[in-house]
């Protein structure tokens, strides 16, 4: 079973904005067996449309329309789809009659236009909207072969999203073959996407019916596994087993073995310990701090912390000697020890930690003016002592920012194991 | 013109990967006058390639392929195009010579798969990449339909962009009717985007020869102009008169006429007065300080500041009474004002800002028990005294942060107007 999904609007084609519901309904389709083989793309063009339309049905199993189902003149799908198809479009009383209430309970007189949302095409099932005006159509026709699925949808996240659970889902797993899926995803990071599939791959081979994607972005990977069967156990046991296989090759390097993210697991390892958190921040500038209260519950853990962007700061609120910035330089490791022990005794922290670095474009000043663009330092006081990192970091000024925060975050992780 | 824009990639068929590159080539058709009017995106599968290049052929004047140029037995971009033009690929000796030597020099063996990075498109230019190994090719064909333009390009974004900044955008100007393209960027932070419509629309309505778009987006609304002309002279006078006429409108809510950011703008105009910045963060946590380090040289305008999570870190570096914590609760005005003053104090900023509120989704503590989820206060205090602003954000934790950071920034800048 294929499917294609055809998003419609001419909002689409500019380089401002994109299709974001096939992600959302690829996730959906593949959890029923069912693969996305296109996306395609049109404008609100009723020929562009009707053809996009007639060449999905000509080559996929299932065809999902999202957006052009509004009151304007731009809302063309179900004139497309009905031209593609070759079959009417009727006016249904019932849905003309619901439209007709919506505007009278607002006051506001409906024109003309608006009843062109009562149209609905012959075969179809009307899907009801929770959140719009725009309800959805479900064919399971044999006009154009047989068996073959056209669901029509709104455009708005909000519409469609709630629209297809309730709707679409079981009426596709009614009609698809029974299957059970079970997923599970490891995280991990800093480690090279390479490494990772080396170390892996030999194991991940051997269960060639559980499905694993590798996901590396933005100083992480994640492994993805999958397995359908006819039961749900039989899926799970075979994605746990590999799974389990995998923690064993990768053990500690495993930062989240059930989804999490990695400021959840500093978080929850700081709550499980009772222990408390406080950050200094040059070169990343509160990027640490905000990435960890943006998880909610975060303030029990997380007391604060201090952005010593200026050299001066560093002094006010952590207490690093002058000389020691004027000698060592801003970025060094002294420095990142002075900041994390200082930062600890100001905020009374279990642990503190510190990054300063030269993010770039420019050079560092003073006695940093010589070091390389990427240099970065990171320092983690707590019972134990304090522990200093060095780093060299390649890439902009967002990627050095991003990866030294994530370095961060990873060294907070094992000192708490 | 019209033109079609094809991804291959079975990754882009994934929930978890997105074609990115045709909003960068839509910006770039677009400005040589060239409207996308579909967009296609297909797996690493012959038939459905093979099937969406005859489509895209049959109903557009230029289709542009980006991905499926590697080595590998999944890259069928090359055998794809030539299967749907009914033309032969020839193996480029030169090309293959290079590849050879990139190999060579590399000290491996050059595998017999990479001989078909090679294969060229009879009658294609090359298009010489310097950032891989995979060349584009660019074919101006009359095979299927006069005047038809096929370009074949590689997939990850850092070796598309500047293969057709060098060896597209020349070509196609050459092909294309010469066209002038002036542009205008027009940004506001905080309003609703129906009241910037409201003011705005009886104005860009009588310049019909000028393309407006309102994009609206966390806390900022942008209208874009766009005018083609036969000279740049007359492209640029219809954009800047109509761009003029808005900002008379809309006045100070526009923080931008170059499409700066609100970051930048706040920063451009600390410069310009001399003057120095701190923070101090709770709800969001770093978020206002993260955004505005963000910026390259903003060190010289921003000192830092402090995150204030812990109610006790607002005595230690804004020294907050914790009687005032008590009773006012941390989040209220008399906090906000005192945590503004007292980290300008402790910084010697020109100017601080502070951020106290309740994000979500639990709801504060103390005093603050039953305050609503998204009150948020700001202060800020300069040589003028300290204002406060309370705010009531709707949304999420996420929405709540950011636009409490987007109302500190732009409070910054009314008070540096």
């Amino acid at each position: 079973m294929i499917a294609e999904i055809i998003a419609a609007g001419s909002e689409m084609l500019t380089p401002h904005r994109q299709d974001t519901n096939s992600l959302f309904l690829t996730s959906e389709l593949n959890a029923l067996g069912v693969t996305v083989a296109f996306k395609t793309i049109v404008g609100d063009n009723l020929q562009h449309l009707t053809g996009a339309a007639a060449i999905a049905i000509a080559r996929a199993d299932i065809v999902l329309f999202s957006g052009g189902l509004g009151p304007t003149e731009d809302d063309l799908t179900r004139e497309a789809v009905a031209s593609a198809l070759g079959i009417t479009l009727h006016r249904d009383p019932e849905l003309l009659q619901q439209l007709q209430a919506r505007f009278a309970k607002r006051g506001i007189p409906m024109s003309p236009n608006n009843a062109k949302q009562a149209d609905v095409l012959a075969g179809a099932e009307v899907l009801p909207n929770a959140n719009g005006s725009a309800v959805g159509q479900f064919l399971h026709t044999s006009v154009a072969s047989a068996g073959r699925i056209v669901i029509l949808l709104p455009g708005p996240p909000r519409e469609i999203k709630p629209m297809f659970a309730a709707e679409c889902r079981p009426r596709l797993a009614a009609i698809l073959p029974t299957r059970f899926l079970a997923k599970r995803i490891l995280r991990m990071a800093l480690l090279p996407e390479s490494q990772v599939d080396a170390r892996t791959a030999p194991i991940y081979r051997q269960y060639p019916d559980v499905e694993t994607t590798i996901l590396a972005h933005s100083g992480e990977i994640q492994l993805h596994f999958q397995s359908a069967a006819a039961n749900l156990a039989e899926a799970q046991a075979r994605v746990d087993e590999l799974a389990g296989r995998i923690e064993l090759e990768m053990d500690e390097a495993i930062f989240s073995s059930h989804g999490e993210s990695l400021e959840e697991v500093v978080l929850l390892m700081l709550g499980m310990r009772g222990l408390t958190l406080a950050t200094a921040e040059s070169c990343t500038g509160g990027l640490l701090a905000q990435r960890l209260t943006a998880i909610p519950g975060s303030s029990r853990y997380l007391l604060g912390g201090a952005v010593v962007y200026a050299d001066a700061l560093k002094t006010t609120f952590a207490d690093v000697p002058p000389e020691l910035i004027a000698s060592a330089g801003p970025v060094s490791g002294p420095v990142a020890r002075a900041l994390a022990e200082g930062i600890r005794n100001r905020t009374g922290a279990s642990i503190a930690i510190s990054i300063t670095g030269i993010a770039g474009p420019g050079p560092g000043t003073g006695p940093d003016e010589h070091k390389p663009i990427g240099l970065v330092y990171i320092g983690l006081a707590d019972d134990l002592g304090t522990q200093v990192k060095e780093l060299h970091i390649t890439g902009d000024r967002d990627r050095i920012r991003w990866w030294a925060s994530q370095h961060a975050l990873e060294l907070i992780r094992q000192s708490l194991l």
